[in-house]
C-alpha cells in the first residue's frame, strides 16, 4: 500500500508535533511543513530533515537568512499532498480551506477553529467511524479531547445522565510569555464555559455543563468532575473502565505524583518527546462514587494531548482503517505509550 | 455599659486583622496582644498602641532589643480580659486552652483547630444564636466562613437538595514564600476535600461535597459552587438575595472587574486596611439557574474574610447582644462595609 | 495664599495615587479628575467627592450609567485649573499637551513619555530647582526615580566613578492579569536596558550603565546596585546617609522583612492606602563596601514611588516654594511617612 | 580495555540524569543506581533496565510493592563499581563517603557538598587536569559550573581583572511544589552570595563578586555578567570565543528566543531528553564591551548544566583520559550536543 502523502501547515504548537508523530507512522509520509517564521524553532524542522516549505511567499527570504533550506511554497506543498493538518493560527485556517478543497487535497483543523467550518468535530474513542471518508474535519481542542475521551468511555459503560465540569485552566503555554496572569485566578464569564458545548460537538445529546477559571500555570489544565450516571455503580467499576481505557492513565497513590508538576516530570523521566503527556492523567486516589454520581480529577497536557487523535483522523478520513481501535493501538504503538492491546476493542 | 475587655493571642495573619477590628467596636477594649516574635510586623502593634505582652517568656528580650514596649506575659494579658481570640499557630490554642478556663476566660479559636476542641463552630448568619453566652467557640477558616454565609442564605431561602463545591485554593498568603506552588496545580488527595465536612460543623445535615485544588497564587480562592434546590426559582431570585444579604458582594458586568485581582485592587482603591475584602465577592455574570441548579463563582479573601465573624463572635459569647443582625450591623458599620440597613434581618 | 488648583488626567495606576496625595496638600486644590472607562475602579473617584470629567465625550454616558456623576467634559476641568498631571497612557499625553498650553496650564508628564517632550525630567532629590516655574516636566518612572534619589545622594556625599544596575523587573502591576511572565525569565535586549540612560537626563554626566531582566512577580522591582566612588568610605558611611536621607528607608536584619513581599506587608500593616510604599527600601543586610565600591539591594515599588515627586513638581513649578527640602518634607508629613525633621536639608 | 564500573547513589534530580549520560558511555558501564524511595519516578529507572538496589534497608519492600524489581542493598552496589557518583540529599554524602573508601571505590560528589570533603572541586574546562587519577572530587553545582566554564575561558583569553555576578535564581525545581515564592522577590542575605567563593574553589585567586535575588520561576537561572579585563578587547573577540568554546551556545538574534522558556522550548524540540539544556546559553545581543569591561547575560538549566561535568570527571578521576577536550568532546558527541571537533583543544 502507498503511504498516504501529509502536509503539516503551522509549525507551532500542535503542528510541530503533529508533525512528529506522522512521521513515526509507516502508513505516513510527512511531505513537508509549511511556516511563516524564520527563527530557531522552526529551524529544527530543517534540523529534523523534513522539508520546510514558505507559508507566505516574504517566508522565503526569511528561512534562507537562518539557514533554513526552503523546499517551496505552501502551494507546492499542497499540490503533493493527499490530506493537510491545518495548525495554523485561529482564522487562517478558514481562509486555506478554499486552496485545499480546489487542490483536491483534505483537511484537518484544529479546535481554535469553529465547528461549523468542517460540520464533523472529531475524537477517536468518541466518534471515529463517523470521519471516515469524510473531506474536512476539526480535532477538537485539549480540554474538549480529554472530556470526550473520558465522557463517552462512561457513558457507554455505565450511561451518563449529567456531568458537570469545574476546569482549572492553564493560563497560558509555556513560551506565551507575554500572556497572564501572574498572580490571580480569571473566571471564565458569562455564565458555562463554552467547554460542554464544544464537548457536545462530538457528543451529541450529551447533557453537560462547565465551568472555568483561568490561573498562573503554564503546565496543565486540571478538571474536577461530576458524573451523574443512569446506574448504580462501585468505585471499583469506574476504576477498572479507566485501567482498560487507551489513552487515560491511572495514577496511584503508590506512584505519588502529587501534582501537574510531577504527572510532566513523569513525562519527561520515561523520555517522552517535548517531556508530552498524551494521555489524560486521572488520579486514582480522587475517585469517589457515591449513590449514582462520580467524582475525580484529572490533569489534561494541553501541548500534546491531540496529537494521538490527529493521527486517528488522518487514517479514519483516508479510509485506511475502518476501525477505532486498530488505528488507535497503531497510533499508540508508533508513538511509544499503548496500553495492553487487549484494551482496544 | 463597661467594655468587654479582649485579648488577642498571635498577632499575625488573623491576629492583627481581628485585633484592629475589636480596636473599632465601642462595646469592645483591646487590652492588648501576644506574640512570639520581635519582627518589624509586630512592632507595628506598638506603633498602633496596642499593648504587647510576651506569649512565651523569651520574647521579652527580643521585644526590648526591637524596641517594643513590653506590657508583661501573657499570664497577664490573660488576667485582665473577659474573653480571648486566640490566632496563634495551629495546634498552640489547644494547648493554652487549659490557662484561659483556669482564668475563667472564654475563648475563640480560629479555624486551623478542630471543632471537637470547642464543640462549637461558628458564622454570624448560620448560627449567630448558639454561641450565645459559651465559654468556648471556634470560628470557622476561610473557605467554610464563606461557604455558610452563602449556603445557610440560600438553604434558608430556598432550600438546599444538595451542593457541590469546586474549589481553587491560593497556594500561600503573600508572605509565606517558602511556600509552593510556583508553576503547578495541585489536587486535594484522597477523594472529597475537607472543606465540606467543615461546612457541616456549622450546618449540619446539609448534603454537601467539595473537592479542592491548589493554585499558583497568593490573592485569594476562588470556588465554583453548584447548588440543588428544593424548588424552582429564578436567576433573578438569587441574584436579589444576595444583594440583600450582608456580607456578600455582587459584582456586576459594569464594574469590570474581571479577576481576583481586580477584587482586591477595589478593595485597595477604597482605602480597606491592608487592601481586605470581607465580603464573598460573587460575579454576578457567572450565576446561572438551570431547572432547580444555581451556579457561580465567588472570589474569597483568605485573609480576611473572618474577621467580621470574630467579632460578632465575642459579642454572642460574651451576651452583649442576642440578635444577630444588630451584631452583625454594628460589626460592619465599625469597619465600613455595611449595606443598607433594610439588609439586616 | 489661595491654592493651587490641581487637576489629574488618567485615573489608573499613577493618576489615583497622585490625585489622593494632591487632596492631602493645603496648598493644593484638586478640582478633578479625567479618565474614559466607567468601572468601578474609576468609580471610587466619585465615591471620594472627587469631581469626574469625561477625558473623551463618549464616557458622559458610560459615566452615567455606572452612577457615576459627570462634572463636565476634560475641557471643563483644565478651563478651572492652573496645572495638570497627566497619568493617561503612553503616547496620550502628547497629543493634549497642545490643549494645556492652549489653555496656559501648566503640565506634568509622567516617565513612561519622552524626555523631548519637556525638555525637563524631574526628580525631587536630584534636581529639584531646575524645575521652578517650568511650564512643562517629566516626573520620572519608577525605577529611575529610585536610582535618582540614590545615586543623587551618593553622589553628592562621596562622588560616583561608575555604577552598574541589575534590575529584576516586576513582569506586570497587579491587575494586568494578560502579561507575563508567568514562569520564565525575559532579559532586556539588545545589549544596556534603557534605565540608565534615562537617569541621565536627570543626573547628566553620570557614568552608569543597567541591565535587566522581568520576572514572574506583581509586587515590586528589586535592584542589584553596584557603585564605584571617588574616594574611600566605610560601610558605616553609607548606612549613615541612608538613614538620613528621606524617601529612602533601611530595612534592618531585626525587621526581618526577608522579601519584596514582607515589605509590603509592612506598608500594609502600617495601614498606607492601597499598602503603598513610597520609599526606596533597601536591605542593610545586603550592604558592603569593599575599597572603593559600594554594593547593595533594594526593593521598589512600582505603583508608588512616584507619587510624592509628584506633589513636589507642582510645588515647584508653580513656585510655591523654593527649597526642596520643605516641599518634601511638606509632602511627606501629609502622606505620614516623614523621617526626623533633621534629616531635610 | 575493560569498562569502567559506575554507581549512582541517589536518584533525583541530579542522579537520574548522571545515570542516563553515564549509561550512554562506551567506556563506561552503569551497574546501577540506588535510592528509598518507590515512586513512579524511580521506577522509570528500573522500566529503562538499570539495576536498583536499596540505599536503605527498609527501602526493599517499598520497591518490591511497587514493582521493582531489587538488585540487592547499596552495599551490594559499592561492592560491584569502581566509581561512585553520590548524588543524594545534602549531608548524606558525606556519611557514605568512609563506605567508599573502605571498599576502596572512588567518589565523586555533587555541588551541594563543601569543598571540604573531597579538597577538590571540580569543572572540566576549567581545572580537568587537577582530578586526574583523585580518589574523590565535587563536581561544583549549577550556578558555579556556568560559570566556571564562561569566566575560565574568558580569564585564559583575555586576563579577568574583577568578575561581578547578579544571579536570578529559579526559585525551585518543577517538583518542588512546596518551595516558593510564588509572587515574591527574594534577595539573598547578608551581603554577597556564596556563588563567587564557590567558583574560587575551582579558580583559585580569581577575584569575582556575586548577588542573588530568588525569583518566581522553576525553569532557568539567569545571570547578568560583568567582566572587567586586563586589556582591550572587541565585542567581536568575546562573541568569538564564545562561538568556539564548547558547552555554550549563543543565542543570536535570528533565533528569536526571547526568554529562559524559549531556551528549554528549544531543547524540547530537539529531542533533548528530559527538555535538558546542558549548554551555558548566552543571548549574543546581550554582550556589550565598553573599555575594558565585557556585559552580557546568559540562562542556565539547574537541573542538568553539571551532568557533562560528571561525565568526564569519571574519566579524569579513573584515569581513562588525561586530556580534557578528548574527554569533554566523546562525553558531548555520546550525549548529542557536541560542536564542532575544532572546538575541542
Amino acid at each position: 500500500m502507498s503511504k498516504v502523502r501529509v502536509g503539516v501547515v503551522g509549525y507551532g504548537v500542535v503542528g510541530k508535533r503533529v508533525a512528529d508523530a506522522v512521521a513515526l507512522q509507516d502508513d505516513m509520509e510527512l511531505v513537508g511543513i509549511a511556516d511563516v517564521a524564520a527563527n530557531a524553532l522552526v529551524k529544527v524542522a530543517s534540523e529534523k530533515k523534513y522539508p520546510v516549505f514558505a507559508a507566505i511567499p516574504e517566508a522565503t527570504t526569511g528561512f534562507e537568512n537562518s539557514g533554513i533550506k526552503v523546499a517551496g511554497r505552501i502551494e507546492d506543498l499542497i499540490s503533493q499532498i493527499d490530506i493537510v493538518v491545518d495548525a495554523s493560527p485561529p482564522g487562517n485556517p478558514e481562509k486555506n480551506l478554499v486552496k485545499y478543497e480546489k487542490a483536491g487535497v483534505k483537511a484537518i483543523l484544529e479546535g481554535g477553529e469553529k465547528h461549523e467550518l468542517t460540520g464533523m468535530s472529531f475524537n477517536a474513542l468518541a466518534n471515529y467511524e463517523e470521519a471516515y471518508g469524510k473531506d474536512k474535519v476539526r480535532v477538537v481542542s485539549c480540554n474538549t479531547t480529554a472530556e470526550c475521551r473520558v465522557l463517552s468511555t462512561i457513558n457507554n459503560a455505565f450511561g451518563i445522565e449529567e456531568a458537570f465540569l469545574a476546569i482549572t485552566r492553564r493560563g497560558a503555554d509555556p513560551v506565551q510569555i507575554k500572556s497572564g496572569p501572574i498572580n490571580a485566578t480569571i473566571p471564565a464569564l458569562p455564565g458555562f464555559s463554552h467547554h460542554a458545548p464544544d464537548i457536545v460537538t462530538v457528543i451529541p445529546g450529551l447533557n453537560v455543563k462547565s465551568m472555568a477559571v483561568k490561573v498562573s500555570t503554564t503546565l496543565m489544565h486540571v478538571h474536577i468532575v461530576q458524573v451523574r450516571l443512569t446506574k448504580l455503580i462501585s468505585r471499583e467499576n469506574i476504576v477498572d473502565l479507566f485501567h482498560r481505557t487507551p489513552r487515560i492513565l491511572l495514577i496511584t497513590k503508590n506512584d505519588n505524583l502529587p501534582s501537574s508538576a510531577h504527572l510532566l516530570e513523569l513525562a519527561r523521566d520515561r523520555g517522552r518527546p517535548r517531556s508530552d503527556l498524551w494521555e489524560c492523567a486521572i488520579w486514582e486516589e480522587s475517585i469517589v462514587v457515591e449513590n449514582k454520581t462520580a467524582y475525580f480529577m484529572m490533569g489534561i497536557h494541553m501541548e500534546s494531548i491531540i496529537v494521538p487523535e490527529n493521527v486517528d483522523c488522518i487514517r479514519t478520513m483516508m479510509e485506511i482503517e475502518q476501525d477505532k481501535w486498530t488505528s488507535m493501538y497503531k497510533t499508540d504503538v508508533s508513538m511509544g505509550f499503548a496500553k495492553d492491546k487487549s484494551c482496544y476493542g
